[in-house]
């Protein structure tokens, strides 16, 4: 299809297609003639990802580069790819320091991570900001909340595991991990009206 | 304390600080001269919620606002406070249609919610963009996803519920849920290593 079509059928206009080719996010068509290139399925589902991962994920363009980088080179191993796909994904304050609460935190929750890890950097810096705006943020409630979101990861990793092959199940995390976390952020709304309608 | 020292507590420049000012989501210092005023502790506060809203929660000028506005006049009863707060925040999608999927995963889960509410249209608009994406998200994984957001909505309220008073129940839904959310979603990495590393 030519390009006009590629953007009927993605709904993303030309003028956007047309930045994406430069940027490098959506691959060269095959050329037809000086001025013209035809463009096939593959090229649709990335567009569909492209545009999924910066309208809905939030994902700046550094980081839809790495993701594809990362979606072009799956690792062999389940393990490692998770480390890959973590790498890839921007997450905020995961170069800063550990704070000591969020090293307890991991600590008395037994879980076998690097206590250097930038996941608890970036939850030393997210719990950091939630204390400064003046959430009250005890550490009763803490592990309450890392033991709800041990249930989510349990939900991501069997999604992973069900995916057919390292190149699917890569395809699974990165993108299953960014764009998920807007269902559950609305999930957790509906469910605090749930919660509230049904305390008497 | 002068606007200097107001920008050396909190750590934020004073030309933020006369932005945030010409913006009025700081209110003015008293007066003390044609061109001085002098700031409290109240100013002290007033800045370290809208940093981190800002910076942070990723709340726009607009959501901000709407946050002050809420937090200046909380209802009295508890359950309409979350019906305030809600509409306070920003969240995408939550003016969009109602998809069948959904629609039938809280009439599955029994929730007792509005069907036609924000927070489900946002819902809708978040599983759409998935899906989009490339994202497998059973109906299953779905609501498991629904049930552990219900663990974290218990806490959320249990910590509206210990608050002193409707002011302070007000701050605690409004900042806790945007500022929570950073924190769940580096749970949420942090809980796929330990999961994944647990599993043979």
């Amino acid at each position: 299809m030519r390009i006009s079509e590629l953007a009927e059928t993605t709904r993303v206009p030309v003028h956007t297609l047309k930045y994406y080719l430069r940027e490098g996010l959506l691959m060269p068509g095959e050329a037809t003639s000086r001025t013209r290139a035809e463009y096939g399925a593959e090229h649709v589902e990335r567009v569909r990802l492209v545009r999924a991962l910066v309208e809905h994920g939030g994902v700046g363009i550094a980081g839809v580069h790495s993701i594809l980088s990362a979606l072009a080179a799956p690792p062999p191993s389940r393990h490692e790819l998770l480390g890959v796909a973590h790498c890839a994904l921007p997450t905020p304050g995961d170069q800063g320091p550990v704070s000591e609460e969020v090293a307890d935190l991991v600590a008395e929750l037994g879980w076998p991570v690097w206590p250097e890890a930038p996941a608890v950097r970036a939850l030393s810096a997210a719990v950091g900001a939630a204390r400064e705006a003046g959430v009250p943020l005890s550490a009763g409630s803490l592990r309450r909340y890392a033991e709800a979101m041990a249930d989510v990861a349990a939900v991501d990793l069997d999604a992973a595991l069900a995916a057919d092959g390292p190149a699917a199940a890569m395809h699974t995390v990165v993108v299953g991990t960014v764009m998920v976390d807007p269902v559950l952020v609305a999930l957790r709304r509906l469910a605090q009206e749930a919660v509230s309608a049904r305390r008497p």
